[in-house]
């Protein structure tokens, strides 16, 4: 299928990441929340790169941008995301949405390759006004309600008044069509150092782990921290602290090889230096691929809260806000993948789950998906400092391309 | 001195206690801010009430009330404040106020007692715009710019501010007249439990303790909550719960018998379930009214840290940020409180320090101070279920202007 040539440019693939990069520059990342001023300047960049690639552009009506092509054949979708984390890196969505350019305007015009690249651009990846919403509208499971209730989590802007804000309000939301792709595929950082570590080139991802997240509760009593004694207080805040601690001495005896756990905020309350906090919250995540796994854990957590509410001092309540869905990634995407990064990385690459969620496992729900991770210096992700080796870009990019070539010859 | 009949008018000094809870009352306490509508109106009150003790009523420039005596002879100053914290009780204040403007109303107009109480109601001894600002005006002890500095800690308002929309703002702010006062005396709710637990009525405080504030910071990495292994995190949260615990843990064998310690607010950056904190921040307080047992305490805290900044994952950076200044009370005013408590409580009274800060610390920095506490409720303090009873209220109220009795008498 390959022959030894991708036609990948690998000059131009690094110019138009470093043209996104320069759209909402922080230091040496991008600051591009959704439906912020550089993140709609970053669509509007898509959308005239894309009949390039012999694709006609439309930005629709929840700011998913596509490229659609008439040729005949079969048609692969592709892409990522262009919105950031807040002060955040500039590979994070661009280098999946550039990969898929690039394979669209090399594969695209070459009348001796079947079929067409489709390029996506889906909105709101990163999470800021809710979860996948670009691509879980375009598979059809958002509705205007929750568009209703969705808000900007850092400002409170309401979705509605962001999108009539950036001139999308009352545009129609593009839905999938039931059998135009053969699939989906999607580039990403690997946003860890298991390649770096490793010496590898490219990661080809057989599932993407789900998310299992918990609001957990800790009820003492408020009092004054100059007049009560050390030894009747109910104090929620040592209580959360030394409940983190025994997560952290007690998960490793019960977690998979790659399970990760992390308390990503914490909350006192009244929060003033002179008061013993009488209630205290904490947002616990868990990933993992495997649903056993998340229910030893879960098992484990509560049984903990349960020891410290018997205590009597402190009570601990355990609330699970968000269940994870695991997504496996398709057989045969992963076989082009593996036959790509033997012709073009050395056959450099491992299998290996995602710990990150990326929109391939919305897609997945609708059609056969795949990905690929390319490695990340010093693993170091959703920070501006995140950033890959050009060489390495540009492998990953000859690998996509090729992958993409595999899997529309089929 | 005492004839056993303290003439104190229970049932006015409980009206007095319940028309203050009426204005802005939250549950059974009360929410008035410094400089909000229901302080302000609790300013007026207490201004209105005043001539009833034969005082002149005033109100400064920085919101200190004050009732001053043209009677000749020894002045006794006595008070407290009328601001509470946020949604918190409706004694912590007004109790010492209107125990002020009663033992007024009893001994002013009484030509068989020598001399005079002048009552104060000191602003902002909750520290909404800063540290004890109205008594600390009063010594001396701001300038004109730390006023242009004070902001409220909730609304972001300038002090400025503040004073020009309460109408304060250009009037002059009372200076302490040197020679003028024999000393201050305060009562206060105790905020603890020491009194209910010992079957006590009055509490004789001997010192207020000082309270020394720390800013602890802990430096990790920022990462990826779902693509960075745990063993290789430097996940600042973690490291501040387990400092916490390692504080709780180990404090103990150094304090002395009456430390206390409070982390009242905790902190991690970014704050996002998906992100491993790279930054975490505890407010950190230790009260006690010996220097050397906080000196060991703080030598402690810091060889803890550097230990952990020792082991390389995540850095810990102490900062003092308040300086604590133990004050002793008064010998005599101790004794007078002690006889009156002999003649109106049944003796019913413990010496003990004040693990709380109160205005009479500041001015004992310029003339004998003295206090006196009433029992709490369970020992809860700062929060809107505060409480006191009835018949203890009256036994507090009795024993406070027998005290002043006294101390006019020499």
């Amino acid at each position: 299928m390959s022959d030894n040539r991708s036609h990948v440019d690998g000059a131009r693939v690094l110019a138009d990441l470093h043209a996104l990069r320069g759209i909402g520059t922080y230091k040496t990342g991008v600051h591009k929340p959704t439906f912020s001023e550089p993140h709609m300047r970053s669509l509007e960049w898509l959308a005239q790169r894309l009949p390039e690639a012999a694709l006609a552009a439309d930005i629709d009506g929840i700011g998913n941008v596509f490229g659609t092509s008439t040729k005949s054949g079969p048609k692969l979708l592709a892409g990522s995301h262009l919105e950031s984390q807040n002060f955040a890196g500039w590979l994070d969505g661009p280098l999946g949405v550039v990969y898929a350019l690039e394979a669209a305007r090399v594969i695209n015009p070459d009348p001796n390759t079947n079929g067409a690249v489709e390029v996506a651009a889906w909105c709101d990846e990163e999470g800021h006004f809710g979860s996948f919403l670009g691509s879980r509208s375009y598979v059809g499971g958002v509705t205007e309600a929750d568009i209703d209730a969705a808000r900007d989590r850092n400002s409170g802007r309401t979705m509605r008044e962001a999108l009539r804000d950036v001139g999308l309000a009352g545009r129609a939301r593009a839905k999938a069509e039931r059998g135009r792709h053969i699939g989906y595929l999607e580039a990403h950082i690997e946003q860890g150092e298991t390649l770096e570590s490793g010496g590898l080139k490219i990661g080809v991802v057989t599932s993407i782990v789900g998310i299992w997240q918990y609001r957990i509760t800790f009820t003492g009593e408020q009092n004054h921290a100059g007049t009560t004694r050390m030894g009747v207080r109910k104090d929620a805040g040592v209580a959360l602290a030394r409940f983190c601690v025994d997560i952290d001495d007690r998960f490793p005896a019960s977690c998979g090889p790659r399970t990760v756990w992390t308390t990503g905020r914490i909350t006192l309350d009244p929060g003033a230096p002179s008061i013993i906090p009488g209630s205290a919250e904490m947002l616990f995540q868990i990933r993992d691929d495997d649903p056993d796994v998340i229910g030893r854990l879960e098992d484990l957590l509560r049984s903990m809260a349960a020891d410290v509410s018997a205590q009597g001092r402190c009570s601990v309540a355990v609330e699970r806000i968000r269940t994870g869905a695991p997504a496996m990634m398709d057989t045969a995407f992963q076989q082009a993948i593996e036959a790509a990064s033997v012709a073009f990385a050395g056959g450099k690459s491992i299998r290996m789950p995602s710990g990150a969620g990326h929109d391939a496992q919305i897609l997945a729900t609708i059609m056969p998906a795949g990905m690929l991770f390319v490695p990340s210096m010093g693993g170091i992700s959703h920070h501006w400092s995140e950033n890959t080796d050009d060489a390495d870009i540009v492998t990953g990019a000859q690998v996509f391309v090729d992958a993409c070539r595999r899997l529309l010859a089929g």
